[in-house]
């Protein structure tokens, strides 16, 4: 079996996807591909890194993910393919991949140069079939990551700054909302350990502040709060959550991606 | 062969089908996944029931289709497992599958209860990724349903009231419309057996109305009326559905899901 | 191997895609379906068939592309299937595989009658599911075309008419925006041979002007403009593009689909 799962910006109005698909399945009918999402924000890396890394380590070892969010496509941007925890990564050298290697050790980095396995004539504009394509469908037939091209050091990589939680005077975190699905939850940055220091207090439990609003406790599951109403948990990405039981959170307390959420200890 | 159909409220932004979709080929890698939609809207109970009915007679049997619409995820909702004309459904037990059940003889229905085959550990917020996936994936490589827990009966069913049409003063059908898809088109609640009665009729045909508006007589096609002219006929879901020739009922009538649609008879 | 795309108007919110897969998976197991793309705005013709034509010669030989953009579906339209360049294509008879013929010699028309290999009963609306797919699925799995009808001559086939670029009065060309992807780069009809006589020229360059705006040179990439500053450019599907470098163009020119590109020499 092999594996390719596709991450981009694309959309799905245009040929653009099917095109990448096409392209693979001439070199490797073999490949199973899946689509993670081609609805990232148009250019939007931290989006893209954030999907990537709560998707990737649920597909089987030897999986190649193809992340193709681009905006420098053409220029001069390097593009990688990165072997970390027995997964493969091809994605441009544009931070894209950050999320990935900040919680997992680097096997080994290469940049991808070697025309061999690129199509011809490769576009100035559409690298995703010219080189992104191909070279994943050689990686899931079987090539060896070396031999796309020169290794790289870590420190050659792009990385992005993706916001991290802050401590506030009053004893508090605060951290932001990075992401907002479709059910309109909320997303932050706060991962399952930083929530930890909050929910082991003996006496106190915790306080989610966002904008005017408070809401007490942590929450396991939805629909541990009535209908309708606010609700703090720990969401499948193992990041804290704010969201409405059988709602929409992001409508409800009417915020966006970058707002703050804040916590403290209450009585 | 082993086919695995996927219907959900979980859209194509976040990351949440595809991370489905790994789990599954993690564990068999030979299914064949295919998406039925990801559209419905968030925790639409009855849009879930009336789309999974329209489209699993179509898959060959054997198929496994996974219907993941669970506002009560996390909470004391079960989780099914059923076997019905060949094919095999996992839904959480609110209803989701009451238009399978109201059309076709049940075989055996399972509580989903065997951790066994569940994703370790399994997450508050994400039943999907954590026992969904994974029981489907092990159904689909031949696992036997009773393995995943004991049986239920059927009144341990939960169902959805469903509304039926009515019959009106007049000697009239009232109906509803369920759905509105994609080109406008309004689906009713209407059946073509109860259409009969109405086209049957010797010197009178039917009239169908809408708000204000009157069509006469039932059509064979769209493309029997003019371009941009009203027209009712039988849609490929079996149900009345009012339709505008290339162009949009929805936006022509300025009609939504629940307006009526009034059948009578008239010379 | 067995490779079936599609592309259709169809949207994703409907059942309508999932039960034409299922339907081909019952006849053709080893069917590998790839989506082209589903979000062909409804009933556009000229849409549908620029994607077809951008997409299709990236797939391997023997794929069957199916093409179900069908606003007389159940009137007196025929339905067609079609062999070039070592593809296989299954579409009504509107035009919607104008442009498919225009580049490349067709090798063999067939009127696709032959109920035998249809659904049963074929409905009225939906004839994606009663016919393209089954048809598709018994091609991919190896029937020969000549089995599905008669033979038709090139001129029995309907064509769209597709604007061309014209050539206006100071010695330039105007060309029409025929397509905006999501990005919003604006595709426009003008292919790189004709760009090719404005571009070879000793002392001067091309100017573009798309309303009051003026855009100086062709640049090789959209990088190659600074950060939200316009860029002409050589498209992946080998036309014209006007863009904006991180940005939207659609948005930036405030423009649609059939808008005026005109292209003239400067100093």
């Amino acid at each position: 079996m092999s594996v390719i799962t596709l991450t981009t910006d694309f959309g799905d109005t245009d040929e653009y996807v099917g095109v990448l698909k096409g392209v693979i399945l001439g070199i490797n009918p073999q490949a199973q591909i899946v689509d993670i999402t081609h609805q990232i924000d148009p250019h939007d890396l931290i989006q893209g890194a954030v999907v990537v890394q709560s998707a990737y380590s649920y597909f089987p070892p030897g999986t190649v993910h193809v992340v193709v969010i681009d905006p420098g496509v053409g220029g001069d941007r390097s593009i990688l393919a990165m072997e970390l925890g027995g997964h493969t990564f091809l994605a441009p050298n544009n931070g894209v991949l950050s999320r990935v290697m900040e919680k997992t050790q680097i096997d080994i980095i290469i940049e991808v140069e070697n025309r061999e396995f690129f199509l011809q004539p490769v576009s100035r504009t559409f690298h995703g079939r010219d080189i992104f394509a191909p070279v994943a469908a050689h990686l899931s037939a079987g090539l060896e990551i070396e031999k796309l091209g020169p290794r790289l050091d870590e420190h050659q990589i792009e990385t992005l700054r993706i916001p991290k939680p802050e401590a506030s005077g009053s004893g508090g975190i605060t951290g932001m909302i990075v992401s907002i699905d479709r059910f309109g939850n909320l997303i932050t940055n706060i991962d399952f350990k930083c929530l930890n220091f909050f929910c082991k207090h003996d006496t106190k439990q915790p306080e989610f502040r966002i904008g005017d609003y408070r809401i007490k406790g942590l929450s396991k599951n939805y629909a541990s709060a009535g209908t309708s109403a606010p609700v703090a948990l720990v969401g499948s990405r193992g990041f804290l959550e704010i969201a409405v039981n059988c709602g929409n959170a992001a409508a409800f307390f009417k915020v966006q991606k970058g707002d703050l959420v804040v916590i403290t200890l209450a009585d």
